[in-house]
């Protein structure tokens, strides 16, 4: 069934996004009437539609209320988009022909600086559980970030960098995680768990194309990795490149790296919307 | 803050259940006006609060709700409670006083008899996620038995067997496992995915305290050690002990322990609701 946008500000209790997390967002920055990084997060999206089986969705309606939304942001604001699978009985079964739902909210962001100051973060004590199926989605099953941000909770910590259960890194609470070594762009693999980031595809795509002047290479990464690294930084479509200072008051070596990212992040600006079928 | 039962219909957009999955469940039986194992159900509930740290639920009064609610019911039906930690802001990080929501679904349920045909069961291919600070709550992010059950629907199929990633059995989609071998009834422990189902846990209890004369251990088990049982069942609130006939169309061994528990189950229609402080 096509999906239905909710007008109004309540979702119906026997939706499917509150029973079971089942369903998908996705948060823009909005500059100046401007989507930043649009056609990686509905690409995300879609996979995630895909992934869940949610069909119904129109992108090219979700794409076209999303930017008239943000025509009429002067200055700056988030835009959150929630798609639910919408209404189910009792049971995991999905109904027959589900109506997805979806809405969107404006919520107060202000865009980071070159003067904001950099990350103090926290190692969490919380394990991301491996879950292929699920990897690199943003999907509605957000109980162990929740968690991990019970233990250091905003603003009082920066962010919380999560390890799966190998004690390699996975990602941040709410970003992706890139260290700087020997003149090299590393971030772990969004295989078994994390959210494969809007900010960090796009500087993925950024390097290979040649407009970030730095090979970038998908990897593993431990601790020691990090705290060994030239310069860290967290990633996210909201935090753009984000240096990070230090990790469990262990001090992270400062660099220029970010800041190009960051700046090539403003850029995004002016990316026109691509048409997603 | 104390917790808001919500009326009417309808959730916030901002609550965090829907956000997040960030809250619990419990589905409880109804018959003639009275709960079945209603102090398990909200022992369940408690744990999972704890873990969660959700606060400002009145348990009395949920009780209460659920008892005047149950006291309608002339034949059967269930009610299924949701409680969210409520509304929040942008971000995994609760507010500093959050109002938990709480509301309760009536849903049509009908008990089953010894007539009930026994299930037909196969074996998903979604391995569940070890994750030991989330395992036995029975918490909203079930995006995990939806991609079960969209692997193998019901009707169709009767349930699934969720193993882990050692293939070993963790549980059913919406039920936990027993096998009887040897005179002794045995179900996988519940320590690093799957839920406690309440069900489980009064056969356990039983069995400690001789109601259900055979002995009972948490243990490690295989789709081999179920194959060669001599009696598989499923347990869950509103299914009681329902008996498994096969398992991906191989043959399980019929049995009487699984009738006997049944019975047991059916007889706790009079069990006097538990105040819990």
């Amino acid at each position: 069934m096509t999906a239905r946008l909710l007008n109004g500000a309540a979702l119906p209790l026997t939706d499917r996004g509150v029973a079971y997390g089942d369903g998908l967002f996705e948060t823009l920055a909005v500059v100046r009437g401007r989507l930043r990084l649009l056609p990686l997060h509905l690409a995300r999206l879609t996979r995630g539609l895909e992934r869940l089986q949610i069909t119904g969705l129109e992108l090219a309606v979700v794409e076209a209320t999303l930017c008239t939304l943000a025509a009429t942001v002067l200055d700056s604001a988030a835009l959150k988009l929630i798609v639910t699978r919408g209404e189910g009985q009792r049971g995991y079964t999905p109904p027959a022909d589900p109506e997805p739902h979806w809405f969107v909210q404006q919520l107060p962001w202000t865009p980071p600086t070159d003067h904001t100051p950099p990350a103090a973060v926290r190692v969490s004590s919380v394990r991301l559980a491996s879950q292929p199926l699920l990897a690199g989605l943003k999907h509605l099953n957000r109980l162990e970030q929740v968690l991990a941000r019970l233990e250091h909770p905003a603003p009082a910590v920066d962010e919380v960098l999560l390890l799966n259960g190998q004690d390699q890194v996975v990602c941040a609470g709410s970003a992706n995680v890139f260290c700087v070594r020997d003149g090299r762009l590393l971030t772990p693999a969004i295989t078994d768990c994390g959210v494969e980031g809007v900010m960090r595809a796009s500087i993925l795509q950024a390097c290979a194309a040649g407009h970030i002047a730095l090979p970038a290479q998908v990897t593993t990464l431990t601790m020691a990795d990090l705290l060994n690294a030239d310069e860290v930084f967290l990633t996210s479509a909201l935090r753009g490149a984000w240096p990070v200072s230090s990790i469990d008051a262990q001090p992270v070596r400062p660099g220029t790296v970010a800041r190009q990212v960051a700046a090539y992040w403003r850029q995004q600006d002016g990316s026109s919307p691509v048409r997603v079928a």
